[in-house]
Parts: structure tokens; C-alpha cells; sequence
């Protein structure tokens, strides 16, 4: 490991230490204090949401949102863009990630507004003056772009791509977000986010700072592997579970999941990942732990894990999915709730960008 | 001189050949068919104007638009923020330029229209998607970048400087300019619209291209050199006479500028470039050839061609600053045809981005 090398990992390291105080300080605060927060969370439209996306951040969403706390919504379907060249459903997609949204219990409304960013022109325009706040190279180096780049195979890098960073700043500060959910693995764009805020303040508005430099909430659920034992749930590998899908087709796929030889259901992370990644999801269904359900199925086997998996899941997911029924027969209705997210997303832009152009002295 | 770089030369030949030949062709054309084009013009918002903007692109400006030619002159506001760290005139600075666009002789209506780029947001929104059509090499390959990079002596270079090409695309494409009166110092960013425009197109609406891939008209004027007799005249080299100067400053300057030892004026650019760009100055205002200027002052020697071209110079500026003063004096009509631009502006923007979300199976 070269000196850079290891200085860049010992500020990741700080940055994560920094970012799970705040993230625990936040966690305490926001339910006495919704109202001091702004929530800035959203999804690509790729397609429909699975059961990894369901306990990893819808539910969060829900109980954010619940707490009364301000929450915006966004569909970054511009960012399909980055790393897809397929964009024949972005539209269907987006409509679909609607339902998602509002049969997991997301209640659009004063303080809680779905938009597709493509649609609030007042907040991307912030896109040109951030651009000129980071250099180039540290664009080039952000680690998660360069990883994704890795993933994607992307064979020459798009403007959009190595650019994107500084789009979620956008999709960020326009609303003045002050709390993400996020991952660890999505600290160093938070971070630039959180660059860029300091530096426009800092540059145009000492004495009266515009934009809050936003914090991560990290998730405290585990993260669901894949079905079939891989590290992650994804649709495009086949391993996970949609929301929309049916009971039986729910039954059929956790039928197929991986386990292994032992018959002895036991609660072992290391040695049995995929017996215990089910466990897991039981317990996310049932809130009962792990531990405690292994020892309840015992040599009841894989057989037996499975058909409890199937029933809780199937249960924790049934309201949902009536639900999820009932807005595929009503998309006028789920056209509205963007429409209206869209309005609102607009006012708070437009007045962002007022204050922005007054003190880049770009008044008329 | 390598390999790739003699490819890149002989490309850029080939790029600035095909550009004359079509520039001709449109200079030919615009004046029969005024209404098939539209010019994209504008300026960066960095102090008032000189008698190098002109000559060489002011009266070129007013040309155009009194052949019937729709005209949008863009105040590029955020561009000044690419390499200059100062932005507490640019308010300022844009009113002035409107004073000089109106002094002299662009009349705005309703095809010919004057707005600062920040205040269109449906327009700077194309930024997300055209990021995605250009790879990060092309942007740093870009030579006129590289040479504004170098010229400001940017240690570091900021994502808003690299990416500007890409933004003075969006200027262009967002109304369907496919006029763009430029230099030939310009073309490689002419080159980067109409590369997107392609791409845009093929990638998005093959059977219905939504944008036209811009020409140049390459100005046939001279380029005037400073006062002090280096290659260009710029208000920061204080080698210049701005159209705002009085009748008497106007001489004052003259009479500092530079000329030569010998005292019979001869028109030889070559080999007396100073005393030949003052000659070529009043032969812009009378329209007399520089040579027939020369034989009449002859042994008059350089008090007689200062005298002469003070004259020439005043006369020629009379109206304009006439105009100028009025018009300083009304800076509320100022703002007015400013805000009017805007709207204008806006409604073409609002029509494009809808055409792009639409093709981008963007739509709610």
C-alpha cells in the first residue's frame, strides 16, 4: 500500500467513525425533533423493488415519515443514464417504484412528496454552478465512481458517470436536505455533497450559509444476501424476492434458496451464511431473534426453514401486496401523486435557486 | 511531433475546411432565407465592451439580426465563474452588456432576444442528460479548454471549466441554434455540440432528430490587435478603447499607441503591424482601404494617422454612445428587456425539455 493509499484509507476510516457518531446522534433526535430534519432518500427506476430493498430502506422510509419527519422522495431516473443504455422503461419503471412506495405505507402529502428528478429543472440547474466547485480530480478519485465504473464494465467512462457525485449533491442541497439514509458504501458521495455545500457557503455566503452540509443516517438492519448465497440481493442475478410477487411464487423461489448439508438448523453467520441470511429474514419478519427460531426448527431442517421463511415473509408482505393490488388498477391516481411531488419539489427549488442567484450577484 | 497528435491535427484541418465551406454556403443563404436559421450569440458578463467586440462581432451581431435572422444572445453568467474567482460585478456587468448590445443597434423584440443563461433553468437542465453523451477523455482532450486552462495559469482545474464545452452545448441546442457566429478558435466546441446533438439523435429519437447539428459562420473581419501592438485587445491589458470612453479619452488612448521609428505610413501588416492595425481600424469605420488610407496620410506620419483615425473612430462611435448614455439612464427598461428575454427564453427552453423528456421515456 502506497503512503497516498494509506492516507486516503485513514480518512475514509475517520470519515465512517464521524459519520456513525452523528448518524447515532440523529437516530435519538429526529423522533423528539422530527421537524428540525429534512430526509433525502430515493431509487433508480431499474425496475421493481425486492425484499432486500424492503427491509433495507423502505421500512426505514415508513418509519421515518411516520415520525412526522419532512421526507423527500426522489426517482433518479437521470441516473439510469449513467451506467444503463437501455431506457425504454424508465416511465413504466418510475410508476412501479410509485406503488412500491405508497403500498409500503410511504403517505405522499405536505411533508412527504415523490418526484422523478428529471422533472424540478430549478433544482438541475445547480448542477452548473456546483460543477465549478470541485476539481476534477478529486471527481476521479472518488472511490464509489470508481467502483461502479469497475462493476459496470463500462469500457470508456461518460461525463455523466464521473459527474454524478456532484448530481446528488444536487438532489441534496436543492431541498436542503440535511439527513440521507444511506450505506457505508455511499459515505464518499455523501462527503461531496457535503464539500460542495461547505465551499458555496464558504465562497458566496459566509455570513449567511445557504445549504446544510448533510449527514448520513446508516442503516442498522443487516444486509439480506442473495437467495442463492451471494452477497447481494439483485434482480439481475436472480436470487431475491420482488414485492410484487405472488405467494406461490413467493413459496416457489424460497424453495430453491441455497442452505447446505447439516440438517440441524442452527444460527451460525460465519460457518452456514445462507441457513442464517434466512433465519435472518424470518426474524425481520417476525422480530423474534435468529437464535431463537434456529433452535425452534432444530431438525425440522432445511425442509421446515423454508416453509416457516415462506409464511412469514408471505404474511409480513400480504397487506402490502393487496395494497400493491389494488394501485396497479389505479395508475391515474399514482400519475397524480408524482404530478403533485413534483410541484412541491418545484416551489422548494425555486426558492433555493433565488436565494443562490442572489448571492452569486446574478439578479436581473 | 507523435503519431496521434499529427491524427488530431489533420482532423482539425479537415474540421475547420468543412467549416469555411459551410460558412460561406450560410452567409450566402441567410440573407435570402432569414427564417430558416437561428443565430446563438453571447458574450461572458466579465466588463463592458470594447472596440475589438465591435468590430468583430457587435456590428456583425446587428447585421444579422436587420436581415430578419431570430437571434438569441445569451449572457453566459455562470461561465464567468470557470476561471474567474471575482463575482461581485456580474449583476452589473450584464446590464452593461445589454446597454451595449441596444447602443449598438441589436433592437430586441420578438426575434431577438437577450438573457443571461442562469435564469433559464429548462435550458441548463439538458446539462444531466448531455454529460451522459460525452466521455471524460473527450472533454479533456478538448484543445480550446486546454488553452483557456493554461492561459488562466488554474492550478487545479475545476469540473465547471472542463465540463463548459458541454454547457455551451446546452446554449446552442436548447433553442435549436444552427448559427453560431465564432472564431476559429471556437470550432473544437462547436465540434462538442454538434458531436451531442449526433448523439443525442441517434440514441433517442433516430426517426425524428429533435436537434440540428450547428454550423459556424466564421467572421471575415479582422482580428484588431491592441494599442500596444500585442495580439489581442483586452480590457486587462489596458490596450484597448471601450465603446463607454468619452470622444476625448478616446484620443488620449490613440495618442499612446504604439506605431513605429519610420515617419512615411505605408500599410505592410507584415513588417509594421502596429502602424497597419491602426490603418485597419479606421478603414472599419470609413470603409476606405487601409492602403488608399495610407498613400493619403503618407508623409503625415503617425501624428496624422492618430488624428486621423481619432476622427474616424469618434465619428463612427457618435450614435452608439449617444445612444449609451440614454440608456444608462434607464435602467429600468434595462431590467425589462432582460426579464422579457428570460421569458422568451424560457418558453422555447419549456418546449425542448418536453420534446427530450418525451423521447427519454421521461414522462410522468
Amino acid at each position: 500500500m502506497s503512503q497516498t493509499e494509506e492516507k486516503l484509507e485513514n480518512n475514509a476510516d475517520k470519515i465512517l467513525a464521524e459519520a456513525v457518531r452523528k448518524s447515532e446522534m440523529i437516530e435519538k433526535d429526529i423522533a423528539v425533533n422530527p421537524k428540525k430534519y429534512r430526509v433525502l432518500t430515493g431509487d433508480r427506476p431499474t425496475g421493481n423493488l425486492h425484499i432486500g430493498h424492503y427491509f433495507g430502506s423502505l421500512k426505514n422510509r415508513v418509519r421515518l415519515s411516520r415520525l412526522g419527519v419532512p421526507t423527500m422522495i426522489l426517482i433518479a431516473d437521470y441516473q439510469v443514464l449513467t451506467d444503463h443504455d437501455a431506457f425504454d422503461k424508465i416511465s413504466q419503471n418510475t410508476k412501479q417504484l410509485v406503488i412500491d412506495y405508497l403500498a409500503a405505507g410511504i403517505e405522499p402529502g405536505k411533508d412527504v412528496c415523490i418526484y422523478p428528478h428529471s422533472h424540478v429543472p430549478e433544482a438541475n440547474q445547480l448542477m452548473v454552478p456546483f460543477l465549478t466547485l470541485v476539481s476534477s480530480s478529486e471527481l476521479d478519485r472518488n472511490p464509489t465512481v470508481k467502483d461502479e465504473i469497475e462493476k459496470s464494465g463500462m469500457k470508456s467512462v461518460n461525463a455523466g458517470m464521473l459527474t454524478y457525485p456532484v448530481h446528488q449533491a444536487v438532489d441534496i442541497l436543492f431541498c436542503k436536505g440535511n439527513v440521507v439514509p444511506v450505506g457505508k458504501d455511499q459515505l464518499p458521495h455523501l462527503e461531496v455533497a457535503r464539500l460542495i455545500a461547505r465551499r458555496f457557503n464558504n465562497k458566496f455566503c459566509p455570513e449567511n450559509p445557504i445549504f446544510p452540509e448533510p449527514y448520513a443516517l446508516l442503516s442498522k438492519t443487516p444486509m439480506i444476501k442473495g437467495l442463492d448465497g451471494s452477497a447481494k440481493m439483485s434482480k439481475s442475478l436472480g436470487n431475491t424476492i420482488m414485492l410484487c410477487a405472488s405467494e406461490d411464487e413467493t413459496a416457489k423461489l424460497i424453495k430453491k434458496a441455497k442452505t447446505d448439508q447439516e440438517r440441524h438448523i442452527s444460527y451460525d453467520p460465519v460457518n452456514r451464511p445462507e441457513v442464517a441470511n434466512l433465519l435472518q429474514i424470518i426474524s425481520l419478519c417476525t422480530g423474534e431473534e435468529p437464535e431463537a427460531i434456529a433452535e425452534r426448527i432444530g431438525d425440522g431442517g432445511g425442509g421446515m426453514l423454508k416453509s416457516v421463511l415462506t409464511e412469514a415473509l408471505n404474511e409480513e408482505l400480504r397487506p402490502l401486496r393487496t395494497k400493491r393490488a389494488e394501485l396497479e388498477n389505479n395508475m391515474d391516481y399514482i400519475r397524480s401523486v408524482l404530478k403533485e411531488g413534483v410541484v412541491q419539489a418545484r416551489e422548494i427549488a425555486v426558492k433555493t435557486l433565488e436565494e443562490v442567484r442572489s448571492v452569486m450577484n446574478m439578479e436581473i
